[in-house]
């Protein structure tokens, strides 16, 4: 979602100065109405507007971020066209200072929203903190992100080269955008990480929170339609296709009858297992290393290692003439 | 899809301006064959091109009204940065006074289309109170939202906070976007509605047409593959994850052989129904207050109040140890 | 993925200019570590560096090309709001000059790198072949898609008008994406096919090859999550639905255990075929003229002609009253 109207390119109507003072649109009725909703909304929810309401990250200053990293990861091929080989380090040096300001922002943000007694210069510091450390994994991250890239292309027939991997595979977007939000949802930054998540699954329908620990040469296919949840344990290797699903069974209530947050409660996947489409895998199983799990399966339960799980769909499908009656769907 | 090129930012060739009389890559014979194409197009379809040919909606200014719309509703989450507690009230009516005046020269765009004998000032004044009755739904509407929002944070454990699913949570943007088609649909704007649906689907992968009635307190998990169809009626607090289809089961011919469009033929859920990712629901079936439909559930008939539904798939899982033949899929 | 940061709308921050000599966030140590790893890779890949590793097609640019194709194909529905009937011809004069220049430009780097020795002039002939071949095809183009918009008029219920269908199906964008796509596929551009295929994925779900061969009257309702892999071939009218997959069944090594890349491996679906919701067909299987097959099936080997095929469902759902365990899913 754009939050940001863009006023200087979007002027308000010819009329509407002169207008300023007049109620145009009728619309002082509506804001007192809305003003009051959220007065009351603060009052019940104090416990949320305490936490610094007037803070919080932007998903479009982030959408920003994430670009100025991945440009900054692969100059040649996302960063923009003026970069050459002789000013790459030159474009890289000024993209990662650019960047990691606007991340410190936007992470200091995320901190006086969550912790606003902390003071201005605890939050402040912080950030730096949780930048900088960001910033010392950019070459790990790097190194990995080669390692699914090659992955992809050694698994899929249609890639002509690792470029065009690179450039054209959505699941690589989405791995790009995870690497990053795993690394800052571990360095404290948990709200920042899920908005990059999630610019990441509107731009690819790979839905991947930034909790779930993936290991090295992770291929995702096509990849609409994919989940995996923020407890899951992926291993290195592992190759899913669209629609995938890495979910929770089902949700253990507290005491209070209110949700237990954040309990290990997806999928542990083993080294070097692949999941065909629309496979959906639910609960804290564990699918050993080598397994092959088919198409549309659905399974709640631990796979050995080595493992092929499919349907027997043989004995299900109806096929029959055609005739004039009720289409089947 | 943006449909603006943007002339100022990306110029002319250098050379074009000299060539400017020249046929640059001998595009005359192709513009004349686009425009004979176009022009028995609209001999044929008279009916279409008499509706206003010059008069449509435009995807893009809908897409800014409804970001306005949204700054509007949640103006220090949806807004721009500048806005503070401080200014909120101001914000908010510069914001729906400009957001008004946009929505209605859409609207007018529409009516002209559809309805272009009534004449320029009966549409003028029809898009005006289309707009009017929207504006003074807008606080139920940010009613609605809210318990829609706490619906969500109350059914997803990884959810920290209300905020964090306002802006994180793709289910939120299209029940954002619903709400508000929905009101549109119903007051007479059916196309600028739809087209606020698909702005919707393109940045979150579900798609509910803008006529399914949606009560309070609904939540969709991940989304992505969702499919709510014009008909379909949900009751309250009812939920559904990604992939879920409540879609017709065949469509009805008229006497003419073409299809009757607009009939109920989508399900009707009743409150505090559950339905998990992948499930298909086809037809104008009931699904009981209460009940909970499984994963991959497929579902063409009525089910009582309170039941669970799931598939006996224990059964049909083939499980045996890793070959070097064929993999299943 | 946007790749051009926007220099001009976000400068340097205030205090940056004075630090520009300055290590602003440390960042020379990252720097000479990237720096390092891509020294690395390109000796390792070094049959592609050499392949032009300073040109690459941009997203972003051909992004625009697509738009501005889309706009000259129906000015009065996808070019900006300034076309009238009385400048049509002049509009899509100037945007097929412009669309032409700016793709022979992608083409060419597309060329530069895969067939770097072949010089620049050779090159730049080549694109610029492409193009006006890709510019004589556009009147076909617009036929196609006329034929495809009056097919998705007659198959849903839902829609209005052809305008809406063009304005407002993902399908249809889709579609416009991909008959531009498998031109330039089979002109000699596969890689700059291959953006513009995944620009539509991006913005609708739909992921069709650019190598894929698809009749007249294609009609893809919803739409997300459907995949159509690199050799399928489709027939004329033919329909299918959300989440349906037209894919590989195996991959065939070859005699160094690396994949064979581009064998045929998809199905081919004849003529008047309907595919229903989350049907997955895989393998170069043919299904037969006339056929429908159900939503959610699972294929792989062929169907005759005029064939329905669907699951049979009834015996595998179990349905018992609620009660307060685990829930099913």
């Amino acid at each position: 979602m754009e939050n940001l109207p863009d006023r200087s390119s979007a002027p308000l109507p010819a009329d509407a100065s002169a207008q300023a003072e007049a109620d145009l649109w009728n619309v002082q009725g509506i804001v007192g109405q809305l003003a009051e909703i959220r007065r009351k909304w603060r009052t019940v929810n104090a416990q949320h507007a305490e936490y610094g309401v007037e803070s919080f990250p932007s998903r479009v200053r982030l959408a920003k971020v994430v670009e100025e990293l991945c440009g900054a990861l692969f100059p040649l091929r996302l960063g923009p066209d003026f970069v050459r080989l002789h000013n790459e380090d030159t474009f890289v040096t000024q993209t990662l200072q650019i960047a990691f300001s606007r991340l410190q922002a936007q992470v200091r943000l995320e901190l006086t929203y969550s912790s606003p007694d902390d003071g201005r210069d605890i939050n402040d510091d912080r950030a730096t903190q949780i930048v900088l450390a960001l910033g010392r994994e950019l070459p790990e991250i790097r190194r990995l992100l080669d390692i699914d890239i090659e992955a992809a292309f050694r698994g899929d027939p249609s890639a002509r080269s690792l470029d065009e991997v690179l450039i054209c595979f959505p699941g690589l977007l989405a791995i790009i955008h995870h690497r990053l939000a795993h690394k800052l949802h571990l360095l404290g930054a948990p709200l920042v990480a899920r908005i990059i998540s999630e610019i990441s699954h509107g731009q690819t329908g790979i839905d991947i929170h930034p909790g779930a620990q993936i290991g090295e040469g992770f291929f995702i296919d096509h990849g609409t339609g994919v989940v995996i949840g923020e407890t899951a344990i992926l291993g290195d290797n592992v190759r899913i296709y669209q629609g995938v699903t890495l979910g929770a069974k089902n949700f253990p209530l507290g005491p209070t009858g209110a949700l237990i947050k954040s309990l290990p409660r997806h999928p542990v996947i083993e080294n070097n297992v692949v999941i065909y489409a629309g496979a959906t895998i639910l609960g804290r199983v564990t699918i050993g290393a080598g397994s092959e799990i088919g198409g549309n399966v659905w399974l709640t339960h631990d796979v050995p290692p080595f493992s092929r799980v499919y349907q027997a769909r043989e004995q299900n499908l109806v096929i029959r003439p055609s005739s004039e009656d009720e289409a089947p769907a």
